[in-house]
């Protein structure tokens, strides 16, 4: 189903020194213990291929192919991964509010993008064994793409993840364990497991693919939006491989000559509980301190210390957006608003982009005449909802005017 | 989002008798209680549009435009009706067998293709309040593009419908009761109402619209796979209107000229435990009798009464299909396999789909090297799913090896 194309990988490179790594090799994190880019012959590409032949194509990840790390057409392992739909949020949201709804990739989470990548990778590169941290979704992802080509895999969770996700994980082949901890409770885990060389380690940034697939969600918006990009974009940040993966992708459009220089405000969007990047980007500092005792509905976004911090804080300055924290409370109520108003189910990760794009508002951040994108990352499906009790006794005499 | 196109229809139909009906007016059932089908200029569309241009569009359920009901743009209320990908489930079922995953529609699951027709329509002819009987997808779809566009839902459901579902509907909007019956208990409920002139009532081919929606499913078949169509389809047999839909689709298609007269078998799949149109089918009679005591883990297509009974059956032996039950044991073994083996998680409904592929492949009603669509009508997400419940403890020592 997927054509085969060149391919314009040239190396890896340090995210934070620049150290060149070479491409086709197993590699985890740099040598300064920071994640590893993907670079690519960009130069080359250009007189190879057009924004328009792209465009052309049929809309699914795999149009994207030449800005990607797979080699071989035959190394990837694809459960349908369709461009998502932009959803105005007319009631909700507002006249210029679309919502990225990612919740219609493979496992009904954008995870799908990025471990769809990095499983095609541990293909190509000939890994049998992967272990990984995750608050749900990622865990969810492995699973099916690692159990579709036969790789092995071994997920670790908080023990409060949403049951529909530890039960997914376990439903698509791995085998998974709840953690009575955090997500980097779990990520120490995996490390462990790994220097023993029991198995791959595979957290978000501590290998190099996982960030390529998440670019696409940056080269999928500038393309559905006709190559401009919108003002503001609200993504709910965790790992931040989102955030930081589209960063990248602008500017390999603009090295491409496919967009020009002008970039959204990025907001990186945190929970009141559990919001370490907010917290440096306001102190002013390039790293975050773990956040202690971080609790929030959102479990997407809870990620008390992220290895990528540096590289989220840098995208967020650089487009002059903000970090912004937002409570449980709006969390909610910008769910029960979008599903109530709007017809659209966001899971509570995506009700905080929500909850922050109108504080924004509120705040002059952004304007309302703004083109705006709230990314909904998952399926509002896999997360508990309140009750809807009201039962209706057919037998009984029926009050009609009270239905 | 949606480009303005001409429109073709000309009339309503019954289903029965051919009688004919206004088009632009408000309409329930035909005189003779039977579904309204709609019907179009052919001959003048064959003329105005290619399928290259249809082709050439974006893919989403409006590229189809000019074979909808729906006329005027601005009556349409999407929440992104993309084009469901086919995905290979090569382990579960073979080389040649692709699922038709409708469970990335808004709302999760193929429902959403009728109720965005029946909504638009509702909103062209000036309906404000509806009704409707649902195993739970319907509802969720109704809710969600009803409130999206002001218009009042009241929504009753089997006690036993799976609790997201119910929940979903609540949380878009819609007023939702549980009733102590199955799904046509419920739908003698809307009717009640209806006759009180409370609502409209929304019922599967009691208003002629949804049907319409659904004979998409057959239209991005043949676009999908290159305007020739497979040689069989599994389709999960509730109310019937997707396979009714879809039959309806093929005859569109051909009368336009753009696929030949070459039609896929269709199987009308059916849980045991209520399997009206498979009895009917070997009875050769015409019409299905109320199955009673129906029950199946397959909440979808418990309908124990098909009011499209003899188009279903009617489609199936043209086709030169079959009408088939499965066991609950064999869906649930069906939906592991996928889930397991190919990373893909079903519905129960889409699992009895590939258990009766694979009770037809054992008999010999089709053959392996037959292509094959099996449709996966839901997200697996909105379904139980086992408990996964292995615990570890951080702080203990831990047994590597029993990882
Ligand atoms: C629904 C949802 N939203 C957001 C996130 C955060 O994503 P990222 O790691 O890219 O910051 C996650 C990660 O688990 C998630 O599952
Ligand atoms: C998941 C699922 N599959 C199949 C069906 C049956 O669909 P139809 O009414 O077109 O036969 C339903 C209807 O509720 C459903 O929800």
């Amino acid at each position: 189903m997927v054509e085969h194309r060149p391919t314009f990988v040239t190396n890896l490179e340090c995210s934070l020194t620049g150290e060149v790594y070479e491409a086709d090799q197993v590699h985890g994190q740099s040598s300064a213990g920071r994640p590893l880019l993907v670079r690519y012959d960009l130069d080359a590409m250009r007189t190879q291929v057009t924004r328009d032949e792209i465009a052309a194509r049929p809309t699914d990840l795999w149009r994207w192919r030449e800005l990607l790390p797979v080699r071989a057409t035959t190394d990837i392992v694809s459960l349908g991964e369709i461009e998502t739909p932009l959803v105005p949020l007319l009631k909700a949201g507002g006249a210029n509010v679309l919502v990225k709804d990612e919740g219609r990739l493979p496992t009904g989470s954008f995870k799908a993008r990025g471990l769809v990548m990095a499983v095609a990778m541990a293909k190509a590169l000939g890994i049998t064994r992967i272990a990984m941290p995750t608050n749900g979704n990622a865990g969810a992802a492995l699973a099916a793409y690692a159990s579709r080509c036969g790789i092995e895999t071994i997920v670790f969770c908080p023990a409060d993840t949403p049951e529909i996700n530890v039960r997914e994980i376990a439903m698509q082949g791995a085998r998974v364990w709840r953690v009575n901890g955090l997500i980097d409770d779990c990520g120490a885990i995996v490390g462990e497991g790994a220097r023993q060389g029991r198995w791959f380690d595979f957290s978000t940034l501590k290998e190099p693919y996982r960030i390529e697939g998440k670019k696409t969600m940056g080269l999928e918006l500038a393309a559905q939006l006709g190559w401009t990009l919108p003002k503001a974009i609200f993504y709910p940040t965790g790992g931040g491989t989102g955030l930081i993966g589209m960063w990248k992708a602008f500017a390999e459009l603009e090295a491409l000559g496919w967009i020009g220089s002008e970039r959204p405000k990025m907001f990186a969007v945190q929970a009141a509980g559990c919001a370490p990047i907010v917290k440096a980007f306001e102190d002013g500092v390039e790293h975050a301190d773990r956040w202690e005792d971080a609790h929030t509905v959102a479990a997407g976004i809870r990620v008390p210390r992220a290895v990528g911090d540096f590289l989220i804080l840098r995208a967020v300055r650089e487009s002059g957006g903000r970090a912004l924290a937002v409570s449980d409370a709006a969390i909610l109520d910008a769910v029960d608003d979008a599903a109530r108003q709007d017809g659209l189910l966001l899971c509570p990760e995506g009700g905080a982009t929500l909850a922050a794009y109108r504080q924004a508002l509120a705040d002059g951040l952004v304007a309302a005449e703004d083109s705006t994108i709230l990314f909904n990352c998952a399926t509002g499906l896999k997360y508990p909802m309140p009750e809807a009790p009201q039962a209706l006794d057919r037998h009984a005499l029926i009050d009609w005017d009270a239905l």
